[in-house]
């Protein structure tokens, strides 16, 4: 037996023969601690490091000299300076291709997104030149593609024009843009700044598969107007409007429009699905955009005076981003919607941006900072909010290709950035021609990918409720409006934890025999109960939504063994254990529930016995005093020792 | 060593000497077992009935005769039939005794309660006449004082006349008291109907505390007005517009008010103060209000020639209440202020309703069932709003005198309304002289007692943040406004569970030598690591609002963990165990998180097990087919399990 000294061994079954010698056994009992004091401030000051910084950010900089301190704070700051030492040529290369094949899918996609929000297609270009680059200097993925998104640029778009009709007020439209994207910026570096990057945590998986999928079926249902060739469409978001404006126009569906919007659709639907899959020929789905776009131009270029019913994007201004400090708009009148539109793009591009940057980060095994991630993108949107760009953010379709194509850095989005400003510079009147039609077939097909119908199938197999969520998005999103429709998904999700913490489990163990185990009855078939003991185990903090529960639930348990033991004419029922090894947390209501309990046991002739508390627990239930109320017999460190310790005392005083 | 078969023993510190002959004995290794295989109808009608019926109804139902269920359905509809056949002179004499007691508090603290809702007083009594007859049919509770109370008076007196102005639109103001009375009932017996009653749980005792103490401050300084002899005050509700209409009308003051209203103030303070030093005088508390009322009556009465100071009752009509089922008023101008009305006093009446029938029957052993109650008070203020009352329930200082008086059943409610009701025949021309001033003396003498510093004090000692809650609702109130108040100490309270979500607690664990028990690093010194693991526990559920928190937490223990093992030069880390009891749940999100930990841990080259994961969690592990993927030696029951037959296997594999 070594020196151990635990001489229980085998008191665990007290149910069976062996039992009888329990008297002469020595029972050792361990005494449950509390927790080593702590004065309130330094509770505090534990409870806010562990909420605001549960990374410890400073851990790096322990035990360094001056030298290094400063050298790791700017490169806290700037990730550039962590990498940018050991570039070379070879990644540069690795670069400038991924950049380059990114720039090919970013132009087309940046112009379309651009019209997606409802602004003019430059927009969507200039959104593809600064943001990029302010990211490659603060941002700490290293595969981000970043530029316009669809879902950002949807949201942008139907929460603005619901207000502010982007055709007959296009000058304040644009202004709320640029104002909404300073907002979101300012608003995603607030969260990083001050570490409350949890709360994008609040939107689940399950929300966000409901939601993009949701959005995803809107855009597809907008680009009908482009591919239909309609002119008069509904500013409306919602299913039943957008179908209703479809057939109404039937009138102005032009067959040229359908016949090569379809065909390029088929085009650019079949290289993505060959590149789906065999992913090593991902490079024809990130040209293939760009090519339909160039051939789609000439196209619409040879038949221009054939035929007017293909709509194209006409004049586009030449030249580099122009400022736009001065179109911020800090007025009262749409300042509220400005906001509102910030705070929800802002959340929903940073969920977005985040989650790619992580995926990616996991895949390449690297880190990538949340908090430090949301400061860059914060930073980089406030400044495109001043340099004509909106809401910009990590593209996962992008992103996707760009690591494909082997980027390595950072530097991919200079490269990306760079054949944007050639463009801008020498390239726009080019664009004169190309058609709105292929810019449709480009987010659609884009968009089509959001549609993640696996995974909605994987959370309805595993967790039926987290397959609700997903449905409340999806159906919110599709048929109420876009940020209702999250807010009631985000809701839903919040009354599950809810409803978990206020109707807890509570489960009946049993001794597995031959051994010190304690499981529940149900689960394990060779558990028995102990006689005499109603062991409970409770499976949730003790607040005041579950205490009176709680309270009720553990009476009847006992209601219904007494019963049971009536029955089967078995030992009288003596004492109920109560396992707290899952009760995490409690707050005085809980503690009251614990009083009482004890007391109307009591005049059940029951006695109540707690088993390991956990530390915050303890502390709680000692200032409270009812530790000493409970007594010594009251408190054991293991069900196992609780059980031993209560019979031998029994048999002591010579009771069955 | 009896039958037992487990063959660990010593194995559980594999740190010391003994643990060398490891390879030797045969480690017995249980299996974690999936719960019972159960349908999802079968899975949804489980959780249905643990949401919605905790409590068993339908258990005394069942193996009974046909006859006996009709008569349980009665009794269980009607309380009455269940002590009705066995009631006797005896319990009578009681009941009258205690009946008039509180029939005598009940007049003129109805009258006192109906002004404080800017009510006319007859209100008040007829408010104290028809709900205790259907409560004592009703209910369940036996020492229950049914009638008008302070808290719900005053909510319903501020939340209607910032709308409606009392005395400028008495008619209509006194229309939606009714109409709100009227939802008020129709939202509590569809609690109790639907078995929602564990909304009113989220009121927690902390909030309560706060908002009573605020509540009683608010209606302490209305009564100025009364004491003061002010005749323009202010409407609002607020601490600063109170104090400030009190100070802006000093010219209003009226000496004889003032003397009169402090020296009967002084007498009824007095008296309670007596009643609660010597509880067996509680009749002197009792009795005083009735009699101050006389008193001054009379008083006023041989002085109404000498001064017209003193403000006075006036007329109040004779007779029983009349019907106002025309009154209630379902248009849609103030249709959503009285149904939230209705609801913020439903809600209040109700909690209060419980709280004070639950701590009685506590105190004298027996059970209040909670939905039945809902629908008692319910259906109560239902059939009140159709005949002249407003919002009534279970009033905590009227209940405690009725169980001092020695009341039995329910029958005290109905002496007390036959006492009301010869009143309202005979009595009213008496009230004519009644004074105001002694009116806002009975009102503060009552609501003083509900400032219960001592509860939020022991709030302070034992938690911080149940605190916090408090004050926020007092201020609140204070402050803001009463429905806001509610909702900010409500709000607070939610967070508080999500923020115990969001960062739930991971604690390192230890082995306490010689024994087979894990425990907690920090609190048990005697714990110590167990070389090449390192244990976790997780305190919370795993949910998609904590498990990016988790995770990363988990992989900062593993770097702490490894440079410690550097400094020290200690065995390498080889294997990190997540002791998963108190993961009450997982969601989808949870489970990804699982995944991807396992995933990052295996490229550093660690090894992660899963041990004791609950009954659901253990499901859903299943269906995601992480558990295949973990394979055998990946989980286990306790924790001494895997650290044995790790430790083993690594043995028979030669590595140290």
């Amino acid at each position: 037996m070594g020196h151990g000294t635990n001489r229980i061994e085998d008191m665990s079954s007290p149910n069976n023969e062996t039992a009888a010698n329990a008297r002469e056994t020595v029972v050792e009992i361990h005494s449950v601690c509390l927790p080593p004091k702590k004065t309130t401030f330094q509770k505090l000051k534990k409870r806010f490091g562990d909420v605001f910084f549960p990374d410890d950010p400073l851990e790096r900089f322990r035990n360094q000299t001056w030298r290094n301190k400063v050298i790791l704070g700017l490169q806290s700051l700037f990730p550039i300076f962590t990498w940018g030492s050991q570039y070379d040529l070879k990644l540069f290369r690795s670069d400038v291709i991924s950049g380059l094949t990114i720039a090919s899918l970013a132009i087309p996609q940046g112009i379309s997104y651009a019209k997606l929000a409802n602004l003019p297609p430059i927009v969507g270009l200039y959104s593809s030149f600064v943001p990029p680059l302010i990211y490659s200097v603060l941002g700490s993925s290293k595969h981000l593609a970043v530029g316009p998104v669809s879902i950002a640029s949807l949201v942008m778009g139907s929460m603005l024009s619901e207000s502010v009709s982007p055709t007959q007020d296009s000058i304040l439209y644009l202004k709320l843009a640029f104002t909404s994207t300073f907002f979101a910026g300012l608003f995603q570096a607030s969260l990083g700044l001050l570490r409350l990057g949890f709360v994008i945590d609040f939107l689940s998986k399950a929300t966000l598969v409901g939601f993009t999928a949701g959005a995803a079926v809107i855009v597809s249902l907008q680009q009908l107007k482009g591919l239909l060739g309609i002119v008069h469409f509904t500013g409306k978001m919602q299913f039943v409007p957008v179908m209703s404006s479809v057939i109404n126009t039937r009138s102005e569906w032009s067959w040229e429009t359908i016949v090569m919007g379809l065909g390029f659709l088929i085009i650019l639907l079949t290289t993505r699905h060959i590149s789906m899959r065999k992913p090593k020929l991902f490079w024809i789905s990130a040209a293939s955009p760009l090519a339909s776009v160039v051939i789609s131009t000439l196209l619409v270029y040879l038949i221009r005076d054939k035929t007017h019913a293909i709509s194209f994007i006409g004049h586009l201004p030449k030249g580099l981003n122009p400022p736009s400090v001065n179109m911020l708009y800090f007025s009262a009148a749409h300042l509220a919607l400005a906001i509102k539109t910030g705070i929800i793009t802002g959340i929903l591009s940073l969920t977005e941006g985040i989650a790619v940057g992580r995926t990616f980060a996991s895949l390449k095994n690297y880190q990538v900072n949340g908090n430090k991630e949301m400061m860059a993108i914060g930073f980089m949107n406030m400044a495109g909010s001043c340099t004509s760009c909106y809401v910009t953010t990590g593209s996962f379709s992008r992103s996707a290709v760009n690591v494909n194509a082997g980027a390595k850095t950072a530097v991919s989005n200079i490269v990306m950035a760079s054949a944007v400003l050639v463009t801008l510079l020498f390239l726009m009147p080019l664009f004169y021609y190309t058609p709105n039609l292929i810019l449709a077939a480009i987010i659609l097909t884009a968009v089509i990918g959001l549609i993640d119908y696996q995974a909605a199938y994987k959370l309805w197999k595993v967790d039926k409720f987290d397959f609700f969520t997903c449905m409340c998005s999806f159906f919110g999103v599709l048929f109420v409006s876009v940020p209702l429709g999250l807010a009631i998904a985000v809701g839903v999700s919040v009354i599950k934890i809810l409803l978990h913490v206020t109707r807890p489990n509570t489960l009946e163990f049993g001794n597995i025999p031959g051994t010190q185990i304690y499981q529940s009855l149900k689960r394990y078939r060779e558990a028995s109960r102990v006689p005499g003991f109603l062991i409970l185990a409770v499976e949730s903090p003790l607040y005041f939504a579950n205490c009176t529960y709680l309270q009720e639930r553990i009476l009847r348990w006992t209601r219904e063994e007494e019963n049971r033991i009536k029955e089967n004419n078995d030992r009288n029922l003596k004492c109920i254990i109560l396992d707290m090894t899952a009760v995490s947390s409690i707050d005085t209501s809980g503690i009251e529930a614990v009083f009482e309990l004890r007391r109307r046991l009591e005049k059940q002739s029951l006695q109540l016995v707690l088993v390991n508390p956990v530390g915050s627990v303890m502390e709680k239930l000692h200032k409270s005093k009812i530790i000493e109320s409970l007594g010594l017999s009251g408190l054991y460190l293991t069900v196992g020792e609780a059980v031993s310790d209560l019979s031998s005392t029994w048999k002591a005083h010579g009771q069955p």
